[in-house]
């Protein structure tokens, strides 16, 4: 039992989900290894590194070719993984092709390796994470346009404030839903990949290049490269003057990352934007969950959660339809944050590379990723499940007896009264109906002054909800046009 | 003394700076009084509130008018402040003009204007910031130029690991300082202005416009409009048939904000990227900040913060020359990144405004804009003044009698031995070099296997660490063209 | 507007509080000064500072003779305030008597003064919460009591679960208030005054009891000790050959605090423990205050805020009776984590005292101290005002038609059916009521098995949700007496 | 790939470690499991579940029986993982004995199985921990001892301040330890179990038990009990007037918890606790770390970690020798508070049972129980082989020419200038020897008020660091008293 399953039986928000998977041990030690081969390439493609060597290389760079759990625990002894990974995987290349293990791990240190591996998972799940958001805002949308004239309830403070619409609630949570779409794009596309050696220099590489050139007429097998037909173009930029810098883009290519401006070891911004834009996900999601639940209360039950076999079940009542996937997300959302802000106060990263700063943030990055990733999933499903109450938004929409609309009798009132007195008439008027249980309407129809200026029919028309939802369905307008234009912009579909 | 001064006894960072002055309670007074001036000229730009009263209210916004402390301290019975706030504003304007008082807060709620009072605080100390870090960033950009051949010791886990150049280490607080800036002018330039009537609906104000609109043929008064020369556009768009809509555009315009696309009570992304943001900075700066701390350490000596009276002075030790802007930068960053958190959080707003989400806000939002302007203030000083010492720097690098090339000689030394032999050899003369005070040239001259491989000219020549700085200097190029790019896109200057 | 006033204009949970008085700037400074004067009565007890320099310092050492803003602007030379603090305390002193000047912050260092201030702050505080926190567990205690037989519906995952009495609710609320309190009354007692010198080794202090020793012979003042009557017994322990310890003891007594084993510099469990137990005392009162807000939803009503003028009024909505008590307490308990967190991070203080983590304690513990406080003295008015509506309580638990009771009935059939088909059978009867709308009573007395195995009145009475709380009554005297034993323990009435 | 190892490929600090052994997947869920047979040893002890089921549950009650993953997967639909475990578990059951299946999980619900888990769980790692740091103690009281005459120079914002001794230093880290192992004592002993049912008030393990004990004398099968010598002692204490409330202690003592006053579903207190503790403990050993790190800078070189085979190495560079231990300990620090945050955040929990912020628990409890772990186990190695220099801590004191001691001077002067004037002369002449490089004796001797006051021998012995290390050597013999104290009252060896 000392090394244990990485099944999520804790978190049930990403358990088994598509995130889950891509952060698993097994998929960053892959990643590594990834980044390792793209290494080889990358000097493959400025000349350095033969053809062969790369395809030895990449052809045993597979993570189950390695003791996981040796790797792990060996780990400690240099507080991170990638000194015994190269370690290890060198003597894999080794037994596949003695003269490949030269090229291993070649200039490089493990800040490179797990820096680029965590962009490389990190824009996978963001990938996951911008698709299931894309999902989920369309159906927001569709909620918003479908009840755009569905009155409800406004709620404030926990009280009945004035009517909405539920489907200005839907445009809001879409509104936050394409706030967080926008800065996941933005985030997952700016991801570099990490390349600078033992101290950012990118001296090792550099070094190796002058070497390789220097004696580069030695070898007859540089003359294979582009025959394998791997799908990489390289070869045709033998290192120049810059020294070392002409690898960054081939690398960053052959990750599918972004080229960096700098080795980025201490200028962890990188890292600080993937944890603020996953609380950002996450806060957004969390706030459609949090109203799920709120309205899905036995007293509200203006909306259900998506019903599905066990959903929502209890070990003991029987009754039990708990609103799970609201659990679920609001769980994530309660915890990514706190993850984000470790990554946040890393960027105090001292030195050329520091001495615990970046050790800080391999876990919280890792699990804030799976928390959103598996919240986002869990959000399609919401979304695109929930079940609408209208009638029980009517029938709570007439608990108070009128009290909802007292704002637009002020209004009204404040011509004749001025609108202080006006506003302390339907005070009192709403204390009076509340304590007494008598509806609104009645109170103020005895009110010695009122009559006066209201007849019943109009009395009757002010205190109607329904004719109180403001600029409601014009909102609803703008917020599926704003979606509409970034869903263009940056739609992955 | 049970109301304080602010005078930020306990916050050295932010006491007496610019950023602070914009935060005060009376600052925020002011602001939320802007805002309900800016409400009634929006009001006026689309037709309904006449221009005496807009003017009568825009003369008397003035937060010395009003009894600070008795608002905050009426502000628990609401648990805000501006329902107290409203009340004494409209007594203020009513003694200058009974008739203007009538159009105070017309139609509001008190998140419409706390919430704009907010973005108009924040984007006041955004521009502070993004105008210190521009400073800040030139006087980075200089050192990185100057100092492009200066070399020291590249540290990582707090040991000596290969030669780097200060030009490169301040080419990487540039690049941090870089990412900030960008994220500050895109987030300061994208804060909404706050419209939403008690839900979000615009239903008030909606309500007033209609009314207006009944009884516009009886008002004089609109024929005043425009000729008050204050500088704003307004009464040409009468109220239409959206409804309350129409006055979101003026109103921002009035702030000098963005338009909301909705009313975001409860789509709070605006002050969660502010939080955000800030935690950019102070981590940015943080980070220069705290290679300043280690490099000015007694035994390292490599560089000293601009002398000034008293500057560093302790109350005990005559000698002492605190890096004292470094911890007061240092002391910020430690704390914004939890005011963030507390801001991220606040995203999880239930209904349609919250009990508590939106309360929590406020405090954390200040504290966050001083500690990062205080930071950015400091900043500049630091940067504009920082004292280099590349003698020390040179003596540093001998230190370890030339284990800090190893890596290269391991580079070297791979074509004939093979990489993992090269490290082990190399690996083990460095222990015995360390151990026995032995110079690593000596060991290394005494090998066995090495004097055939090298001369003593070439072994001296690789063992000296300005000769091992890799592609500094190309990077340090690509630092400053990045930095001038994206300078010349939002310079502030 | 450069320097604000502290009145808490966005603090509503403290502005005007008592805790928060404690906490101005002013009382710090006073606090300051407290330690100085402390130290000088120390100095004195053990036979070193005359009895005449005691009195002067004393006698001058109020906060209002010394110019809180320019010490404020001043604390950024040194990265802290005591430094300018004590030159200008020492010129006060001096004007008064010169010779006293001499004894000013004699042997000390700015972290001695600053940390025995905030201990001396954070004591007071903490005692206020503490009678607060009393106060709020007799209310409860009684809330408890009297509802021990007050059925309503038990509420999980928001959802109607099985019955429980608001007698056993209000034991829950009590059960963390004395776990609060026990921690507050223990962090309290235990708060040590700081006394270190330079570098924690109490050297100036000991040199200067050296040098005193040396030539107490030639002080006739020494003479006059003990006259004046001030209550304090010094004199007596002349410096022995521990050196500097033995002003441990007189320097706490003189401040009321706990005598530290070692100066604790960068041994900083004392701030991180106020930290920790001021968020369980708003995590403690948040959870009240969170049920609150629930209960006294529109829709559930069961409880509500005590009424008074103002209380809970909106800027919009006439009708509103916002939760604001409950409302204070909630943003106040989604804030202090944060601080808590920031001072937990502060126990990595690198060296004999760090540049920054000491630094960035100061406004977190001010801030969470005011939170706190704030809280509790709300707290108190919201326990023992709170109204609670047992009819509606009663109305509630009719509402889903006996699904409140299912998990009853479950345990009644299993002896007959097993338990895995009890449960079934009662899942697909509950569904089948909520669905149809009729009432599980009907639907389950129609079942084809069922009737055998019920008449008609043990069915009534099975579904009486008074009948099935099981041991709620055993709980809540469980919750009394544990209450009311800590109570006698440290009840500080 | 979809499922993965927790073999702690990114967080070496617990990889590999006894604490992480005890929470993995399959340890919680045996954890669980455990809660299961103790409910069922506790019912048998008060009369209700026959001998027979007992031994049939506890008999299977294996973690290795279930499908872990897929009670992972499924933990989506109910949001917990307790809902398919119960059903699994109950067919394991059923397989064995169909009549025992009847008993498994009776009257109970899922949070007491799983909170009761999670104390296990708990409990189990602070044990650990308490193990470890009286290791780290009883090897840094050795440390303090060895070390009290070992001068070296004491500093203070990363500047020499005066001198210390290691022996303090080490007493410093004593002492915080000492104070984490306080707490995790008090805390760890303190766990209670969960039992409350749906919504904690007991009612179902109630009706159980009236159910029971209508038709005990049904029940041949009792006459069994106690006569499995299983070493419970059960049966003695049939259901009386409580009716639930009995089976809190026989519950409790079947696992070794404490009894609770009430179940505490939505009373977070002991879950805040566990995070405010294990803080604590990261905080406490982080301090330690940090100043390992610190002073085996290559510039400081006064301490060295333990060497070990591949111990610090570098993927780059052969001379490395990382504080590795020291890295993987404040990696941890960085981590836990932000866990403890969740924590303590989530005291806030609504109802009777929350909807999200129990949920939300899980993750961060076995991450920060883990990584407090790994830290401890982490801490003895180092503390046990810690390496000190006292060579390089003499030849360190001398590198700024006695500015170390001029706070001394500053109190020797004093009687013949003042304090102020000596002071300021002080600071003019360390300036003096900082800017031209000479030592402080020329500079002072050569100053014209000096040399009347100290003849050169005597200014030699004032300047020697040595000589001026204060009450270092009895602060040592407090702290070391200190702790054997609280050895003695809790060790567990």
């Amino acid at each position: 039992m000392s090394v244990g399953t990485d099944a999520g039986l804790l978190a049930p928000t990403w358990a088994g989900t598509p995130a889950a998977a891509e952060v698993t041990d097994e998929a960053w030690l892959q990643a590594m290894l990834d980044a390792e081969v793209a290494l080889a390439r990358a000097q493959y493609a400025v000349g350095l590194t033969p053809a062969a060597a790369v395809r030895a290389i990449a052809s045993v760079a597979r993570a189950d070719r390695l003791d996981l759990v040796a790797l792990a625990h060996a780990a400690r002894a240099a507080a991170n993984p990638v000194v015994a990974l190269v370690t290890a995987f060198t003597e894999v290349v080794a037994a596949r092709d003695a003269a490949a293990a030269e090229y291993v791990h070649r200039g490089s240190t493990s800040q490179d390796i797990l820096d680029s591996a965590a962009m490389l998972v990190a824009r996978r799940v963001l990938g996951l994470i911008a698709a299931d958001l894309e999902r989920t805002g369309a159906a927001l949308a569709a909620l918003a346009d479908t009840h755009r004239h569905t009155v409800l309830a406004g709620r404030t403070l926990a009280q009945h404030a004035v009517p909405t619409t539920f489907g200005l609630k839907a445009a809001g949570w879409l509104q936050l839903v394409g706030d967080a779409l926008v800065r996941v794009r933005a985030v997952a596309s700016a991801l570099p990949a990490q390349l600078g050696g033992a101290a950012g220099t990118l001296a090792a590489y550099r070094e190796y290049a002058l070497l390789d050139r220097g004696d580069r007429g030695d070898r007859g097998d540089r003359g294979d490269r582009g025959e394998d037909g791997e799908g990489w173009d390289g070869g045709r930029n033998p290192v120049g003057g810059e020294g070392g810098v002409e690898l960054l883009r081939p690398f960053a290519e052959a990750l599918g990352l972004a080229e960096p401006v700098l080795p980025w070891h201490t200028v962890r911004t990188p890292v600080a934007e993937v944890g603020a834009v996953l609380q950002l996900v996450t806060g957004a999601l969390g706030k459609f969950a949090l109203d799920v639940q709120t309205l899905s209360r036995t007293e509200i039950g203006e909306v259900s959660e998506p019903a599905a076999d066990g959903r929502g079940a209890s070990s003991a009542m029987p009754q039990k339809r708990n609103p799970a996937l609201a659990t679920l997300i609001v769980s994530a959302a309660r915890q990514v944050p706190a993850h984000a802000l470790v990554l946040a106060q890393c960027l105090l990263a001292e030195d050329e590379r520091p001495a615990g700063a970046w050790h800080a943030e391999w876990q919280p990055l890792r699990e804030a990723l799976r928390l959103a990733g598996g919240a986002s999933h869990t959000a399609v499903e919401l979304a695109e499940g929930l079940v609408v109450h209208p009638e029980r938004m009517l029938a709570n929409l007439e608990l108070t007896g009128g009290a909802l609309v007292t704002e637009r009798l002020t209004v009204v009132l404040a011509p004749a009264l001025g609108k202080v007195r006006a506003k302390k008439l339907l005070t009192a008027a709403s204390a009076e109906a509340a304590d007494t249980g008598r509806p609104l309407a009645e109170v103020l129809s005895q009110h010695p002054e009122l009559p006066a200026l209201f007849n019943p029919a109009r009395l009757s028309e002010l205190l109607d909800p329904a004719h109180y939802t403001g600029a409601a369905d014009a909102l609803v307008d703008r917020a599926l046009r704003r979606y509409a234009e970034l869903d263009e912009k940056g739609g992955s579909r």
